[in-house]
């Protein structure tokens, strides 16, 4: 559900760049490629915005989801891991686009320390624990080597982060008021090949 | 499903990885944060290479694991799109790892066109059909911009891709034949605002 929300957001916030002013959810879903009796079920939440007739107005919607999502704010983030996925994600507009900042980028590797990425400069490790708790970050992005990420995931842990976007393949092991969100490319691809074999076998 | 059965084969490649030849269930599921039931229930297709007192063999298990997913062989993918992500995807070791080849790279940008990227060199998205039936590749890496998105996909199922890993914040109308899936980082970063936010509620 809370997936799904995301994916309403992203909707509508395409609609809205349409030009769209009032949407239903039907035409929503169908947008989407999510069932309509999913989408009602979902949108039973939201039925007190809703107008007969008409439909939803986006931007009210949207801003509901915003609220709902914690996103009616914007979040400051640190990178930690500043190699070719790093870096990548440290350009990638999309986070910028979506309200969350990154604030702060760190590595170990002092082939990387003081490199400049747009307007970040890439700050020692051993700085992190001061940084964030001076500035009161929360949220983190981890791209280090596998070889290293549980140590350095606690590091993060008792320097008050709360959330780590984890792109190790590595399952962390964190206190429970640490929440881990794992992006494992390999097994979207690996997800990917499944389907296509599936996908022949049935032709 | 599915995902888990990824998810086992990470954590069973990880295991042997340390010299561990033998690993029974409810271990697996612990390394891996799964539940022993849904680890159980999982299982039940495997029961045949169980030893009872011992477990599974390792090896046995992750080479069933890899057949059932189609990893049992290497599978060449195409590159489109090489800004800052793509490039990050074509260093990402992870999916050499995995067997995943990156065998050719594509951009429409000038700037791009020619630059060597490790022992890759950037094609012009021009030639993309030709190449792609030349060489009976039929996985695909989509990161270009949202707004090409679509219009991208289009020429490439036509050239016989099958299987698009979509990194573009968009959803691909494509025919069915086509297999999508969609890494959508912001969606995984959002979800990780909500689980802290939750997580602090719950204080």
């Amino acid at each position: 559900m809370i997936a799904r929300l995301s994916r309403y957001l992203r909707g509508l916030e395409g609609a809205m760049a349409d030009g769209t002013q009032t949407i239903n959810s039907k035409l929503l879903g169908e947008l989407l490629g999510i069932s309509d009796s999913q989408v009602r079920k979902d949108f039973a939440m939201f039925n007190r915005l809703g107008h007969p007739g008409i439909g939803y107005r986006c931007e009210d919607l949207a801003s509901v989801i915003r609220e709902t999502l914690g996103m009616n704010r914007s979040w400051r983030v640190v990178m930690v891991g500043c190699g070719n996925l790093g870096q990548a994600l440290i350009g990638y507009q999309g986070f910028r686009q979506r309200g969350m900042k990154i604030d702060t980028a760190f590595d170990q590797d002092p082939q990387l320390v003081g490199k400049k990425l747009g307007d970040l400069t890439i700050d020692h490790f051993d700085n992190f624990a001061a940084v964030v708790e001076a500035k009161g970050i929360r949220l983190a992005i981890l791209a280090v080597p596998a070889s290293i990420a549980q140590n350095t995931a606690e590091t993060m842990a008792k320097s008050g982060i709360l959330g780590i976007l984890n792109f190790a393949p590595v399952n962390l092991n964190l206190p429970s008021s640490v929440s881990v969100a794992n992006v494992d490319l390999t097994i979207e691809l690996e997800q990917l090949v499944f389907a296509v074999v599936q996908n022949r076998q049935l032709e």
